[in-house]
């Protein structure tokens, strides 16, 4: 049954580039939440996806995963939540429920996780992102962003911050101070920073070229900035790190960053490069070396890295942009034109996305 | 300085072929521990480096470091060991014995550690392996074999045993029933499908073809054999194993067995392929999933699969052979014609190394 009708800014084929489109929402049940979109990040894997580079793209396509909103509505089931409150959605509107994975809280394992948008919900429905006036979302999947935090601020940590957060949270606590290694210094990659910077470990970060050197150490506070083509430097700093985190997305010498770890050090893929990724066994095996997979985080996760934000007193480094300015944006993105994040802001957009729910 | 005159069989160039060969063992100092050797387990990576296919080989060189002997003298400083005792040495015979990997007995991961043979020494001289009249080594990298253990029995138990318990002990007390996948049959494989089964867990081999079928689940045990050439049964398998233990020591299409690991389910590489390995960066996101080096095994825990064996009543398949025997031995092997580990019966063999000590 059709809900609420709104405008997105969509995908009409493997171009990419996107437009107004008008959709109507799926009508919300007893566990919805009905929300105005303010803010949304703007990911790699929109563009991907935007142009059927993965997955299978159903156009028009709606992006959008990193979404923050005002609830205008709320199910009679709907406990905690309420009207007005600035929530959050992530990654994901649902899952099965019912399996080990959403048992634990690792949800995003689940095999029936339902992305945000490009996917089938569970009433058959299409699901479309936040670049759109308002969304509904489960209320499982939605997160409530801490009062403290600005709401754009809060954007990227919906998907790039828990996906740097989730692989480094077992480090909270560790009474061995740890040496970290961030590789790739994106969107991902300078939320990883914070939070490593944060939880009190030594930081280098790892480049291909010293391009970032002054902005890694001084903008974002790293220890130490590598050059990966530098091989003296690199033959320096063998068996120097407890972990890596990977955050690179496109194919990369993965093995020549293994020697960069200590004795059972630790490299987090969290990247979903589409092009194999090599590593020499011996590298791996003369030391107890561990490369994990890691893919964005649970729920809980995603509440915990708000609320790590704000105990911390950390700061997203973004560009806000409006709606109108997504082609661009995405443009850019593609350049490494942008430090480190763009934000559109939906709400405040003077276009048709804005008209729509007040 | 030089110490008792041995004889050994050593290879003289890459051809790899043994003969034997008159040499000196190093002089025992007093925390040596000197003695006859009774047999030597043959493993893949002698025929590596006999044919200098990895190291450096400095020849003549002895291999052998599955060595099961009888202790003839001990020096003033040895306690724990005493004449007449059974013991056994693996892959090393010295490490620093300061650094954090010697003081949390992972030694092997010493970056002085001192390979049983084809290495120097601390003192300068050149180490030669177990296929020789007897050794001298450090207590401290010398176990005792239990007495209910046949010495023939231990002897692979040094290097491809304890490989496979130590990526596998972490298992041990785990509540969770859990689903096991060993992966190559060979000398690490077969005892880890022992092990393994040993622990209570639910066994796959995994196989490219249905030739060992038999002898996985009949000689071994297995529960379940799973031929990866069989793309349907390979479907049907998907997310079922909690770990697969690789032992496979050549070049193999690594990516097309993560997808058979559930959520967060690990794989452990310990067979040193000299090419690169390749794997999917999404199939190890989406999951969690984990790929681990992990390398021979400390002196505790060589100590501990040998008693772990005698606990468990298990019992290693070996073909226990004469010590002129040792070339066809390397033939056979490398053409897996071996079920599944040759022993070197060194001591009982009617040639001049058996002559050196009684």
């Amino acid at each position: 049954m059709e809900g609420r009708k709104v405008t997105g800014w969509a995908a009409r084929d493997s171009s990419g580039i996107l437009s107004p489109y008008s959709f109507n929402l799926r009508k919300p049940g007893p566990e919805d939440v009905l929300f105005k979109v303010l803010y949304c990040g703007v990911d790699h894997s929109d563009l991907h996806q935007i142009r059927n580079e993965i997955h299978s793209a159903t156009y028009p396509l709606v992006p959008g995963h990193e979404v923050v909103g005002k609830v205008i509505e709320v199910g009679s089931e709907v406990k905690k939540l309420s009207v007005d409150e600035i929530v959050g959605v992530g990654c994901m509107v649902g899952s099965c429920g019912e399996c080990l994975c959403c048992n634990t809280n690792k949800e995003q394992y689940c095999t029936e996780m339902v992305f945000t948008y490009n996917a089938i919900y569970k009433d058959g429905s299409f699901t479309q992102g936040g670049f759109s006036s308002a969304m509904v979302v489960h209320q499982n999947y939605v997160v409530s962003i801490p009062e403290k935090l600005a709401p754009e601020q809060a954007a990227p940590l919906l998907c790039a911050g828990v996906t740097a957060y989730s692989p480094l949270k077992q480090f909270i606590g560790s009474k061995k101070p740890m040496k970290a290694g961030i590789l790739g210094l994106g969107g991902v990659g300078h939320l990883g920073v914070l939070i490593a910077k944060a939880m009190g470990h030594h930081v280098t970060v790892i480049s291909s070229s010293d391009k970032k050197k002054e902005e890694a150490l001084t903008h974002l506070g790293a220890d130490c900035f590598l050059v990966s083509s530098n091989s003296a430097e690199m033959e320096k700093s063998r068996n120097s790190l407890d972990y890596i985190l990977d955050t690179v997305p496109v194919k990369h010498p993965l093995q020549a960053y293994i020697p960069l770890l200590g004795v059972e050090g630790k490299i987090f893929v969290v990247g979903a490069v589409p092009e194999p990724l090599e590593f020499n066994a011996s590298g791996l095996i003369l030391g107890k070396k561990t490369i994990s997979g890691s893919f964005i985080g649970s729920i809980q996760e995603t509440q915990e890295i708000l609320d790590f934000w704000v105990e911390k007193g950390l700061k997203t480094m973004i560009e806000v942009v409006k709606m109108e300015y997504v082609n661009q944006a995405f443009e850019r993105m593609e350049k490494n034109d942008v430090r480190y994040r763009f934000v559109l802001d939906v709400a405040g957009s003077n276009d048709s996305v804005s008209k729509d729910v007040s």
